[in-house]
């Protein structure tokens, strides 16, 4: 079958075998699916994955054990837990240490005709949602778990530090959970796209003195520098919200971490059923963010455009549209 | 009157002028005081501090605005918030914005014979409690407010990472509340000092696998390298909790942060009437961490002594024994 597969930089292959449906797997042909700023980092070596990446996707069962599921539009949850050790039995199974992150680790993903993944982990899109909205539920399920670190006690108002593709989710999910939320950011149309969404959108070097002190910061800027900025931005025992994975170190002050007893919360991926439900509500509408679309065929380069530099959502239609 | 000055490093005076009392404020007779590793940072440049250190103390008032506390034996909260702010109102004069910290920033502190400190801050020490345990009452304080990130849902156990002072005084607190606790280090006799108390005491290079993967593990190396090493050893949606100060940067991959979705606490100050209450139940008993003591006029070399690799803790005698 005809994928993009990593093994050093992205190439596309005709010849793919196509992945073996182990039992309880249900195989997955793709319709659509996203290229995220994680999918380019594995292209650079992050978590040394060899193999077909992507992991936001809607798709159509074609086979599986439970009959039901045949012939379902779906989105899935990524990581497949084992299901028996005490994290999957005390509900951690984003943390089990032998699961499979698909397109990840361990299991081929997206960018290909069919993909194969665990029944369990299978989240069916109603028939009122449409692929465009439905292929963000991964990455709005990452987005709305920070709601999960949002204490109603203390969390007013919010600051995302960020306004690419994640910072712009996680904006939205915070306005969708009632919090009065702020983007900070680079790009003027970026920050236009965030304040159409009901999203304070704020330019970096203008954020005014009232807004800084925030009981909540969510770093999603992607870059080594976000998170020293996250915590010069954060009230006296705030909690900063760490959504970067940036492959390497770097280099941090500790000491106001300590000193303003602030608490840093690596934050990863959440429920897609909560981000289905959310986008067939019409809470959150992630539409504006599609900035390109490409075949198959050309999802090398869908990688190149995604990894220009303020790229937004870039699509890979599997099924032609 | 005399006192130990930092300005550049540590040197003694006779002719420091006694504190003047403000309003509100009393006047303390230093009975003895304890030497903090950060009292030797500040002595290295930390936080840019001059005049008098020392903020772990017992004294006894010798003038007050309201009369009860004059004669009355005393520790005292070493942050003063302004008392008006939305932190202070709000709770977190700890915070404070404009708070002074005694002997760490705007207010001189107890290596002298006389300090000044807010009456509000003060705590009385009762009489069954003896000088030398008391004047443990502010470490001690900042050790139990560990206790405060213990979730009882998920903390069975912990690991405190550090023998030195402030290790071995949160490995008694978390002890004191119940959790089953391993203090992890590198000095056998210190590590026999925690099994003296009903911890269990392990050599780093000896930790079992049983003991990793800790869902609440607390920083207090003092070293650039510990924070790196207790994200290493924290559950899946672990705590770290970070106590140390380290002025300077550090070097970090925060990843696993993210993809475990770790949560690190930085902790400071905590409360000295909860500390005084643990002391005074015998609940937890710091004496013998005591190594050195010495009198005022002599405190550089207990600064000298308190420097040495693996000290533990060093008291200055301001009123002679």
């Amino acid at each position: 079958m005809l994928a993009l597969v990593l093994d050093g930089s992205p190439r596309l292959v005709t010849d793919r075998p196509m992945p073996a449906r182990a039992p309880g797997e249900a195989l997955v042909r793709v319709r659509v699916s996203g290229v995220c700023d994680t999918d380019l980092q594995l292209a650079r070596g992050y978590l040394g994955f060899s193999g077909v990446p992507g992991h936001e996707f809607v798709g159509e069962v074609v086979d599986a054990d439970e009959g039901r599921w045949i012939g379902a539009r779906v989105v899935a949850d990524i990581n497949a837990g084992c299901g028996a050790c005490e994290d999957c039995v005390a509900g951690r199974g984003h943390h089990c240490a032998r699961r499979t992150v698909l397109g990840i680790a361990g299991r081929d993903g997206a960018f290909a005709e069919l993909l194969a993944v665990p029944e369990r982990c299978l989240v069916a899109v109603p028939d009122g949602l449409d692929d465009d909205r439905a292929v963000f539920a991964e990455p709005l399920a990452a987005a709305l778990h920070v709601l999960d670190e949002v204490d109603p006690r203390v969390t007013g108002r919010a600051l995302v530090l960020g306004d690419g593709k994640l910072g712009q989710l996680i904006a939205r999910a915070l306005v969708s959970g009632g919090i009065d939320t702020t983007l900070v950011g680079h790009h003027p149309h970026k920050l236009a796209l965030a304040r159409a969404a009901g999203v304070r959108g704020v330019l970096e070097a203008e954020l005014p003195a009232a807004l800084r002190g925030a009981p909540l910061v969510v770093e999603a800027t992607g870059s080594e520098r976000g998170l020293a900025q996250a915590i010069g931005l954060a009230a006296p025992r705030g909690t900063v919200v760490v959504k970067t994975t940036v492959a390497g170190r770097i280099d941090l002050d500790l000491a106001p971490v300590v000193i303003h007893e602030l608490r840093l919360v690596g934050s990863r991926c959440g429920d897609l059923g909560r981000a289905i439900e959310a986008l067939a509500r019409g809470e959150v509408d992630p539409r504006p963010l599609i900035e390109a679309r490409y075949p198959l065929a050309r999802a090398d380069e869908a990688f190149a455009h995604a990894g220009r530099r303020g790229a937004m959502k870039v699509l890979v239609d599997v099924v032609p549209r």
